[in-house]
């Protein structure tokens, strides 16, 4: 294992956290929030010093491989949530400091659950930072760290880190060099994010409210700055909010063709038309559904759009509460939380393609026992897909189910009901937000068990990451100095 | 498609079917119900006609595949339901045919889910018939067929029909030749069964309590005859029905493993292992669990033990109200629903070799990930597992959690509640019986609407068959008359 590598990577994240929260003092300033600004300001200079101490031994000319991908990854998002945590304890909003490190790696995590009953009465200067989570966070604090500046001079290396960061079944890798796809994926991220920001000035939010939203936007993670959510704003920003929710559960692969000037190979991605097909499909259901609950057919179809662009995406900003709609409306959402966004997009759950790859599996299953001299491949938008991918996904979701029934067992404990408790593991491992039930809409985490609260801390980075890279931080195999001579170091 | 031979194997089952009604004929006789005595005969006479007529034209010599082995089972298991629901629908007592028809699809399943709201009301021809159900399905009427009578002089090609209906990621065959297996698994059911009746008999259990007891614990079906289910039976019969239940939720093959005077090999078994690690370690934590609701540690094993034995190997008797236990022992419960029993028994669920090869398989891609230049096979008890069981397990998996969803999405629209709904669904696809709120047991489906009980008798066929049959049924693929060359007929 190449420690320095790894130190070497986490102490440039923190100094990147470190300037990152520097704009929030500018915040607390701005609002006359004076103990807030010298809590934020003591947690940049902590997070500055530990990450420059960290990056005094030099890191090498060592070669690093996915191991040293996927352990750096691990640690660093575990570090970044600890360091990140630092303002709201300091500042004594949130006294628990359990309790800050939740709703830091909801932060991070773009999952947008939170510990707080009362979010109005949060300083200016902490729920900006705790909205800017979500938008570092979103699309990945080491491709941000890999748009920066080039870890390596090794051809190729890079690309582990990309790799253990991003979501989907196969890495999204727009060029051939893993620093231009980290660039121009920040690129259009920051482009769309901007878009939103001026969407929503015209029509007249404020601005605090404007940047806090299109962070919780685009980083698909949700958290608000009023107590009910995105309801309180108008028709307009909500159906602004609902396009742009669904704009970012997106493949940023597809906008990167849009600038490349392939628009017919964009729209032909197998991926996005499914994606589509299935808002379009849950919108329609749930409007008719819900209609009796509503004054009609408008009201209906924006409260609908808004809930299914918010929970396939993962983003969990909610309209209404949902938690009071038909159980048929709770069924169909239930079921797009863990299907989830599309794969390179900064959304969470399952993600389409891979149950898109599942059931291409399950088919030529079939057809192979209806007649087994058939020899049948996979294709994905005219690429075949080999069977290191497919035995990635059953991984992947075998994983998903054990972690799924832990973590049900342990929350269960609670005695807040099934429905409570299965939707809360689905929304925190899925990095959705609000489930049902105490967990819904409108509740919160608060009541939950420090034990609870743990575990869903776990769910929210296993989510996140996609279990890998926090299992090979925990398993034994990982660290076995015999390793290297098979592992081809 | 080979259609003599498929209709050849449906008169023959329905024969069957027509012999094994008229011993319940005489039940009636005996208790005196004419009426329903009168009902089952006339049933017994419509079933053996429709036999008769569909034996007419000879089979022929032409070949069968897998196939038609499959298509068979599923037809097979449709048409034996239609016409065992006659009895009930002949007689009076269930005047809604399609209620009558969820019940006999609940025995043959060996699910237990049941419509009626007061059972202790049924004529006891009847109580009879639906506890037999049970034992018949439970080791499988295709089976029992081919224990009769060989079906056919090619070498192999029963086990097309052996394979389609037995439970498990492979197929249990004991010895080379199918109508020996499937006499000996029959020989070993029977055997079990007598010892349970014999065992009931020694605590004092009237007989036709014992014998409809016995044929529901053998099938791991759970109807009973009591409205409270085996809670008014003396802990020692309690006792009995616990072990018993555990036993035929065990593989067969260790039977006969056991028989052939290699108890060790028996016991090696990988399966066997975890099966009774899960029981013993589930009903300790229930145990402690549930303490503060039963008035000692003795009460509350007891109960613990029966529920777990119960619901892992999918009975679903009951001894209590489990519905009102804490939340984490029903959480423990719905996890063991899922699981389900070993495959090549008579239980249901998802199995527990399918799990654990499932758990292999990611350990494999976990080390593959970390040195990829390793070679790993997976071996379950020392045999290689070769990428094909592999591909059925991945398609099962993939199949079950669609047919899970699109159920859940159906049932939602009673508005039971997401508890109800889910747990229901998962109650009749694992073939389990009772679930948790208006399904819980003390429950029952009678209020379902009738496109809910349509959706669950088709899950409780899917669950029982293990997908392939029903899907082979309805996929054009399998129709295709091109088929023939490229299938190899």
């Amino acid at each position: 294992m190449n420690y320095k590598f790894i130190g070497n990577v986490i102490g440039r994240i923190l100094c990147v956290e470190a300037a990152v929260l520097v704009p929030a003092v500018g915040v607390s300033l701005f609002y006359r929030e004076f103990r807030t600004a010298l809590a934020i300001l003591i947690s940049a200079a902590v997070t500055a010093v530990a990450g420059l101490l960290l990056l005094l031994p030099k890191a090498g000319k060592k070669n690093y491989y996915a191991r040293e991908g996927f352990v750096s990854v691990g640690l660093a998002w575990i570090v970044i949530s600890l360091f990140g945590a630092l303002p709201f304890f300091l500042d004594g909003a949130i006294p628990n400091f359990l309790d800050c490190v939740f709703e830091t790696i909801s932060g991070f995590t773009t999952t947008g659950a939170s510990i707080l009953t009362d979010v109005e009465a949060l300083p200016r200067g902490l729920l900006y930072w705790r909205s800017f989570t979500h938008w570092l966070g979103g699309m990945g604090v080491l491709v941000f760290l890999l748009a920066l500046h080039p870890m390596t001079k090794g051809k190729g290396q890079s690309m582990y880190l990309m790799r253990a960061e991003s979501p989907g079944p196969e890495v999204a890798k727009l060029v051939p060099k893993v620093q231009k796809s980290a660039m121009i994926l920040y690129g259009i991220y920051c482009g769309l994010t901007l878009l939103q920001i001026l969407l929503q000035a015209l029509g007249g939010m404020p601005l605090f409210d404007n940047i806090t939203t299109a962070f919780g936007t685009a980083g698909t993670g949700g958290f608000g700055i009023k107590a009910d959510s995105i309801a309180g704003y108008s028709p307009y920003l909500q159906v602004v909010v609902t396009v742009f929710m669904a704009l970012f559960g997106v493949n940023f692969g597809v906008y990167y063709l849009f600038l490349a000037r392939k628009p017919l190979q964009a729209l032909k991605s197998a991926e996005l038309r499914i994606y589509v097909a299935i808002l379009v499909i849950s919108t329609a259901l749930i409007t008719v559904n819900i209609l009796p609950q509503y004054s009609g057919v408008g009201e209906s179809l924006r409260h609908a759009a808004f809930q299914v662009s918010s929970i396939m995406t993962t983003t969990g900003f909610a309209t209404t509460n949902f938690d009071l709609w038909p159980e048929f409306s709770k069924a169909i959402l239930l079921m797009l939380m863990v299907v989830g966004a599309c794969a390179g997009s900064t959304g969470g759950g399952i993600k389409v393609s891979r149950v898109l790859l599942m059931l291409k599996a399950m088919k030529r299953e079939h057809r192979r026992t209806v007649s087994p001299k058939t020899v049948s491949i996979i294709k994905l938008d005219g690429k075949v897909v080999d069977n290191d991918t497919l035995s990635g996904i059953w991984f992947y979701m075998t994983a998903y189910s054990v972690i799924l029934v832990g973590s049900v067992l342990a929350v269960s404990l609670n005695n807040f009901g099934l429905e409570t408790t299965i939707s809360s593991v689905v929304a925190c491992l899925n990095n959705i937000g609000p489930g049902f039930g105490v967990a819904g809409p409108m509740g919160g985490y608060a009541d939950f068990s420090p034990l609870s609260k743990v575990v869903l801390c776990l769910n929210m980075l296993l989510g996140r990451l996609e279990i890998f890279p926090l299992l090979m931080l925990c398993a034994p195999i990982s660290w076995r100095k015999s390793f290297g001579a098979r592992g081809g170091r």
